[in-house]
């Protein structure tokens, strides 16, 4: 029996984590749950897996939640708070935590977790692109597993297996090249949001899908990688394969190349995290060599897609940097969500941002979460009057 | 200082083993060599790398690489004969022997060097098809490796590593589909030995590349992998992938599959299997995603290539039935590389055995060694008159 808290239960990710759950209810149980503003999703999973913990971090959802369960008799603690959503996060019954929370906010709970000693099932990428540095230290102090949930890194690390990590010469991060790829940034000035969110692989959560759009989600992928995996960002290569079936590779020193493929389903790499090493009964269609279309490959397009260019410099450069590049990107995003700004003007604000910020050493979580908000609050300044 | 000896030094693959050896003089010392005729390949081999033991098993050719060496003081030992061969694989001072003679020869001096206690690294596919048990219990008695050196065995090889044997589901043995890929039986009437022999992606020997023609390699591939990796013929498919990019696959349980990519070039297995499981340098070219075709996949036709169908029934059948099937193929493929039958004949003479023979239980080599004789001398009857 393996027992699991879920930090971001009701998103894309947390939502297929418990279809996973719910395929084998003998080998785990639910344990402690987190959520934003979702209550409605929140009562059915309280319903179901009558979790120890459930946490909202958005009042008004909380008060409906309560008020739901009011004269109901369960067994889950309804709580409330970034400081409940840390202790769903380190209860002590779980064995594993998986992170799907989406942004900068997954960074304490994760840390709050590794330092309950419990393995992370990562799909927060957020964490490692402000904290690597932190993350990787506190997860040795404690003897954690960092376990990736993300489809790439999760082929990489079922790729590394048996082998040597001396021998690995290049990672190969595989992007779909989201929606707009083969466009020009001409092409790109009067896109709608409706468009980027039309993601042609991969059904996913809209701050991602965008971020796929720009391949800013393979830039932090890229930055994810390097903490993950202990490689030089000169090591790791993005290339563009349309179709998403291998989902990444790596290339040792001798030339050859292991790569990982499956139908483009998040439960696959979900539910590797939760059962490494073992692998359990397919909960996902298999792959059928016969109808799937050819597999091609592209080199990244950086002079229209800038955000991955910014992505590996801003890695390259290490600090403070990293975080500045994600505060302006999760802060652009939701102005483009919003409809307040084009498509292109997300990497002019990346741009501005990385361009306004020195660079500095981080200290402790404190140097990310201060610099985070010196960053919003520049870019509100600047661009939402 | 690995210490390596190679029954069939001078084809395809004991060549390009010389390579990988003079890649790295340091790392490799050439203790034993063998071959058929070709003395002058031998006495350039004898020059290069001083072995202790050369052995030639035609008599004209031994006595042309004596008469060479007559008056020249060498510290290789020159002997003829099979008696000698076998005496070669088993020499006390290998640490590994590369079994890259070709046909159903290869297996007396493998069980002797296995039974000699020296790691195998495999390249005759012949050996584990006709004698796989026998060959898997000596490897098990005297405790060595049957490192594979094919390439979809080395691939599928790789792709196991680092798990668990209960966890794969089917074994993805990659095909080039050969230069009469798409075919019909009718087109396949009149080609020539000329282009059977033109392969589209592998410089291989004659042998090798009819029975690519065929699909009889596949189909002694799917036998050998049987044997190899402990798998039932069920599942074990082949998959036509014309590019020859991906080598083999492994599908596991979960719906993960872990391939194997590189440039289609032997000297990438036959290092690995040389060093298994340490990865070395390059002695490949570097795979280059960004120039590649794109990457195809169809079912293989098996109305057309026979042979395959027959491997699969063959194998299933076991007992002395992969030996019939076995010694049909190198007669009829002898028979159409002297221009003496068609193209199509190879599979209609592989059948007229398969159903010629009686299945019966293989007691020890020696029934393989009979039951392939009286194939032979079946086929010579009838069909060498």
């Amino acid at each position: 029996m393996k027992n699991i808290s879920i930090i971001g239960a009701t998103g894309s990710i947390g939502t297929q984590t418990l279809e996973v759950i719910r395929s084998d209810i003998h080998k785990y149980k639910l344990i402690a749950v987190t959520a934003n503003k979702s209550y409605e999703k929140m009562i059915h999973i309280i319903d179901e897996f009558n979790p120890e913990i459930a946490v909202l971090t958005d009042e008004m959802a909380y008060k409906n939640l309560c008020s739901y369960f009011k004269d109901k008799s369960i067994k889950t603690e309804i709580k409330f708070g970034m400081e409940a959503l840390n202790e769903a996060a380190s209860n002590k019954d779980a064995d594993i935590v998986v992170t799907s929370i989406v942004g900068m906010i997954g960074l304490m709970p994760t840390i709050s977790a590794i330092r309950a000693g419990k393995d992370i099932a990562l799909a927060n990428k957020e964490t490692l692109v402000v904290g690597g540095e932190i993350v990787k230290e506190e997860a040795k102090k404690y003897g954690v597993k960092i376990l990736p949930v993300d489809s790439e890194h999760g082929a990489i690390f079922q790729c590394l297996q048996g082998n040597d990590h001396k021998a690995v010469k290049n990672i190969l991060l595989t992007a779909s090249g989201g929606p707009f790829r083969g466009k020009t940034e001409e092409e790109l000035k009067n896109v709608t949001v409706k468009e980027a969110l039309n993601h042609p692989n991969w059904s996913m959560g809209s701050k991602i899908t965008i971020d796929s759009a720009t391949l800013m989600n393979k830039g932090l992928e890229v930055i994810e990688a390097h903490w993950l995996f202990d490689m030089p960002f000169k090591n790791i290569k993005a290339i563009v394969h349309p179709q998403s079936i291998i989902h990444s590779m790596v290339e040792y020193k001798d030339g050859s190349i292991i790569s990982q493929m499956a139908v483009p389903d998040m439960k696959l790499p979900i539910q590797y995290a939760l059962n490494y090493p073992e692998r359990c009964e397919a909960v996902i269609e298999p792959l059928d060599f016969f109808s799937i279309p050819s597999l091609q490959f592209e080199k990244p397009d950086l002079d229209t897609f800038k955000c991955l260019k910014f992505a590996y410099e801003a890695g390259e450069a290490g600090g403070i940097m990293p975080t500045v590049l994600n505060a302006a990107n999760e802060y652009a995003v939701d102005l483009f969500l919003k409809e307040k700004i084009s498509f292109n003007k997300i990497h002019e604000i990346i741009y501005d941002a990385l361009n306004s910020f020195e660079n500095k050493c981080i200290k402790d979580v404190n140097t990310i979460i201060e610099e985070n908000k010196k960053v919003i609050n520049y870019l509100k300044n600047k661009y939402n009057k």
